[in-house]
């Protein structure tokens, strides 16, 4: 609690571009966000004037770094087990709950805790040699039980030689069918300690090379049933395993219904387009949800909002403060986001957002914008 | 510009909500806003790490802040013309350029100029003394030729006694007459040094106590005549003042039509509905138009859209943060922004916004809501 405001302080362990548009959440709640950084040139640390450095895997440093926050939460999955229980056992107030964001943090157990629960989700076994993976059946898809991310730690199986060649780094890894895909989707839900819930409207994600590069809001053509589906999934996923914060389920629509992908328990990717097209954003929403604040509308303020990511392009060619005035010229009702990160090619460094009437419209000028960004073309 | 983020730096000279909501918009576009403040609690300087702390007043310390900066740019009018001609002479990119702000900063010289422009205005005269008043007649209105703001600087005079009152201070005055207002309108365009220009819809502005405490965008039942005579209003001044950056004009509106009452040239708390109710906020729009950027959208993004402002309530009562829970359980919809700043009674400390389709019903809603974050009830 900030004397002088009267108002919380919300610790975030991480400074990527999620801490970063949090800040900007934080911002409007009177508050400045406090981020953990292990870089000065992070997103998030180049935008707020309370950030603290350390490694988020140290228990000192998050100790130090959690004094005077009303709550710690998280930019991403990476915090260890046992740090955070220090944490909580030393009465720090940390959200979501390490018991809860174990289910973040590590395939196996989440999808070992989904069958339980009776929650759709593509065939998988845990996978220790060779002969788990060929009792499995080719082909199927490899997946690092922790640490993966955006594509990374996902491999696309066909052969035998393939598997030995993921199995030879000897990382802990989980198997799973893989499925005919209609498309690929994802959920939001924010719940609070008190068990407050707000549900977010399904979304269509559309995916380059692993990576989320299209999210339209609402999915169009989705029917009742579906949407009534992945309402119940993610009421249940975020119930059942204790959620507190936002929580992301991307999954799979197929001819026989949708099957869970992957869990995330903070603000997502797939919920950049509720800046503009919710009437209460994700990273305030996450904000509200840890601090047990009441929640948000999440109502749409627009028919349709398509977000596109922008990646990193090739080297050379315009400036990226070039290649934006063209985009803003372009089309004066996009929404630019960038992070403030230094161009690597195909690094995410910001997203485009267009609201309006028409999806197939909205697509075409969402990815052309990021297309600017990218390549200033 | 930056070197790793190849993206401009912009510094803004004060550091109160209007820098402070600056920054936000700022982010998206990949930069981090440098103010000048004066003290660290300041709105601004409370959330932004590149703040400077000096004396606006002072070149020395001006010199210091504009170094690295793209262009300097300002968050109130305050900054003296002396100040500002070293540094344009020191070649400073300084926006809106002195010649321009200056119509801001002095009533005398914007009457005079409006005058020679054969805009509408109130009927006025230079003061130099009691016989001055007497002559224009009474009633009247006295105001500050300089410094005033938020309803400071400005007198209702009734009797020759009320003129002596204010003219034994000794400030530089000018007389206006005392106009049957219908109610208050304020329009705002961006201007960029390449003389683009993007105009907002008008809006009705309610005043209590000289304070804006209401914003109601767009005017409801404003004829199209009335909205014309306002947008070539501001486009005359716009263009003949050489402003740039954002422009507001609050007009008095009457049964003879359209009067200038201000000018700011700057962000206006006449347009803080415009970053939820608009395609881009003032604050983005004053950026790219500094920057001489294409300006963006100032298409609405809701039908109407009310802003209220929140002002420090009496001493006593609930907690900021009680009182703010208190409104987003009940009206889960509004948009909440707090300016960080401590509460003293009649200051503003925040606004809310509220975006839908009828005005009257979004007007009690925006009213309850500032009620609520004043008082607690």
């Amino acid at each position: 609690m900030d004397a002088a405001t009267q108002l919380p302080t919300v610790g975030m362990i991480g400074a990527g571009q999620l801490a970063r548009m949090t800040h900007q959440a934080a911002i409007a709640l009177g508050q400045s966000l406090k981020v953990l950084a292990g870089d000065p040139a992070e997103s998030a640390a180049v935008v707020t004037p309370a950030t603290a450095y350390g490694d988020y895997r140290n228990v000192e440093d998050l100790r130090g770094f959690a004094k005077g926050c009303t709550v710690v939460t998280f930019d991403h999955e990476h915090v260890p087990q046992e740090a955070l229980r220090v944490l909580v056992a030393e009465g720090v107030e940390v959200q979501p709950r390490p018991e809860a964001l174990l289910y973040a943090q590590d395939k196996q157990a989440m999808r070992t805790r989904l069958t339980e629960l009776g929650l759709p989700q593509p065939r998988w076994a845990p996978v220790d040699s060779i002969s788990d993976v060929e009792a499995f059946g080719l082909p199927c898809v490899l997946k690092a039980a922790t640490g993966g991310y955006d594509g990374k730690g996902v491999w696309m199986i066909d052969t035998p030689a393939d598997a030995e060649a993921v199995l030879a780094s000897g990382i802990r890894l989980i198997v799973e069918e893989r499925m005919a895909l209609q498309r690929e989707l994802a959920i939001q839900i924010a719940r609070s300690p008190r068990g407050e819930t707000a549900v977010y409207p399904v979304v269509e994600t559309v995916q380059t090379g692993g990576i989320c590069t299209e999210v339209i809001a609402p999915a169009p053509r989705l029917n009742e049933a579906t949407a009534e589906q992945a309402g119940h999934i993610v009421e249940t996923v975020a119930a059942e395993l204790g959620v507190c914060g936002m929580l992301a389920v991307e999954l799979f629509q197929t001819s026989k219904g949708l099957f869970v992908n992957e869990l995330a328990m903070r603000a997502h990717n797939s919920g950049h387009w509720t800046i503009e097209g919710a009437r209460t954003s994700q990273f305030e929403q996450h904000l509200r949800a840890v601090l047990d604040y009441p929640l948000g509308s999440t109502e749409t303020a627009a028919p349709y909002t398509v977000m596109a990511n922008v990646l990193g392009g090739p080297p050379g060619g315009p400036r990226l403060d070039e290649r934006l005035q063209h985009l803003l010229a372009e089309d004066p009702g996009a929404h630019v986001h960038l992070y403030g990160k230094a161009v690597r090619p195909g690094r995410k460094i910001g997203h485009v957002t267009v609201c309006g009437d028409d999806p197939d419209v909205l697509r075409r000028r969402a990815l052309r914008a990021a297309k600017w960004l990218q390549e200033g073309e």
